[in-house]
């Protein structure tokens, strides 16, 4: 038997960075996702492939790589998945696992919560195991642990459930039914971020105009729920513009890129309702929000910037398995 | 006898919008001037030639253009403040009025003003009054009633006084004495901007998220405040990255426009400390501040990337007469 699993990426819509100072976020997940495909295999290896240029075997605690540097450690979060399963599971074999994924890597979109995800499910299928949505949210969490050292939970849940999320760090993740689509273009700016660099930086600026600064924070947690009252009225125009105010609060956290307003100038003059920055900042990506059938002038529109478009949209769908 | 007045033009620094609402601005002189002569004619006829590119003579009601279709138009408010005047010191004549500008028009660096004050300044020495700052503030602000619809008084006051101005709604204008130097290159995008639509834009987002968009007045109202202090002691850095987060306050309020973002991000590229667009936006001026010795390196920068740039600093030197 060979099972497959999907998980969904995601994106932040609102509230990054501002997030770390207790205001809530809305997270959705998009119709780009990882496949992961299980098979037994009659020794104990753990023999892994993937389209994103890493593949070997876990011999025991042996690696041999058949492409890529670095795939030991990039595909060390697989073989710590699968485990967990085996551990909680009490069954344990060898295992071909193959990974399809069309989810940019390391821009912000959920790529490793998304992978962790489908690992999970299409490994506890393969074992014969009826695992819940919330069993797969924590067996998921334990590779997440070993990618990002501050986990919040939100990429795993996200991918596991679909649809949309608000997470605060009082409140925690709740689920929002959202019954418009959300469409919407992504840009990379070809720009590697790095995350906790840029978290220290709003840190330091916040220590050096505390007042000022907790003001804006509280402005942009002021945004974050209204936008989720306009998500809920299905407002796609006053959605943009609050993505817009966003972005500028972004600026203001300092957290914004020469690149990142460039594409997100063009989305917008390409016919995008609003855009801003999603997650980290620095680099990574942009997310656009478009107007119905002016996704594709938008992509042009971050192509020829020098950008690389992925038109997307949210999807109420979280991790799904089949067995061929 | 020839009397030449020089009268210094203004940029904003912080609170442009905002201070609509209510929160505090704070507007500096820069050491460009507009300088106006004027002397004695034999008849009644107001001759009026510039640098600008409109020349005429208003004989009674009648105009007869030199130099510049809408030379009328443009030269009115001469007429109406040499009018004021005759008015005021009950004496009149001839006069030929010459103006030499190097602050670019209509990009919110207070031209208009300038000449207003400049002109108030010769036409009243020449006329053998002795008048006092207060006087030549209001008797400048006939003629800038004509040319903006409602003028705060602002530019005419820091075109007599130079220095620093801090303004709002409630508390009016009161100067403030700061001992550093403010290096900075001003950026000129090329892009007309409309003043009246801009607020007017500003005004409808308030309209659509009334407590957000006043949450962010609020806290461009305490940057305004906390930039006094900044100034006051001296710290340049500080200020540029005050006037960082009060570009992405503008940016949220949707003032901003990609040739600004552009100019701004060079600016910065080149070394400045912070930058900002001043004034209404939508186009007009970037202002970047400049560490020590780096004007002239933001300067190429802004000119490689499509705009005219201006070295300037603060002046604490206003409107000044002298004859020949």
């Amino acid at each position: 038997m060979i099972v497959t699993a999907s998980a969904p990426g995601k994106t932040i819509l609102f509230g990054e960075h501002f997030v770390v100072y207790g205001e809530p976020a809305i997270v959705i997940a998009i119709d780009r996702d990882v496949k992961v495909t299980a098979e037994r295999r009659d020794d104990s290896n753990l023999h892994i492939s993937s389209n994103l240029g890493f593949s070997g075997t876990f011999i025991g605690e042996r690696f041999e790589t058949e492409e890529g540097d670095g795939s030991e450690k990039t595909l060390e979060p697989i073989k710590i998945t699968a485990e967990t399963l085996f551990q909680t599971l009490k069954k344990k074999c060898g295992l071909n696992i193959t990974i399809k994924s069309n989810i940019p890597i390391a821009v912000g979109l959920g790529s490793s919560g998304a992978l962790a995800v489908a690992t999970v499910a299409a490994i506890g299928r393969l074992l014969g195991a009826n695992l819940t949505r919330e069993e797969i949210v924590k067996l998921s969490f334990e590779s997440e642990k070993y990618v990002h050292l501050n986990p919040s939970g939100i990429d795993q849940t996200i991918s596991t459930y679909g649809g949309v999320i608000v997470y605060s760090k009082s409140e925690g993740i709740s689920h929002m039914k959202i019954e418009s689509s959300i469409p919407i273009v992504i840009g990379n700016t070809r720009i590697q971020r790095n995350t906790g660099r840029l978290v220290d930086s709003v840190r330091i600026r916040k220590e050096t105009f505390p007042q000022l600064m907790t003001q804006l924070t509280q402005t942009a947690g002021q945004l974050t729920r209204e936008a989720i009252s306009v998500l809920k009225k299905g407002d796609l125009k006053q959605l943009g513009e609050l993505m817009d105010i966003n972005q500028g609060l972004l600026v203001s956290a300092g957290v914004s890129s020469e690149e990142l307003d460039r594409l997100i100038n063009v989305a917008k003059k390409g016919g995008a309702l609003g855009a801003k920055l999603t997650g980290a900042g620095g680099g990574g990506c942009i997310i656009a929000l478009s107007k119905i059938g002016k996704r594709k002038e938008i992509a042009e529109a971050i192509r020829t910037a020098g950008g690389i478009p992925l038109i997307a949209e949210k999807t109420d769908e979280g991790v799904t398995t089949w067995t061929s």
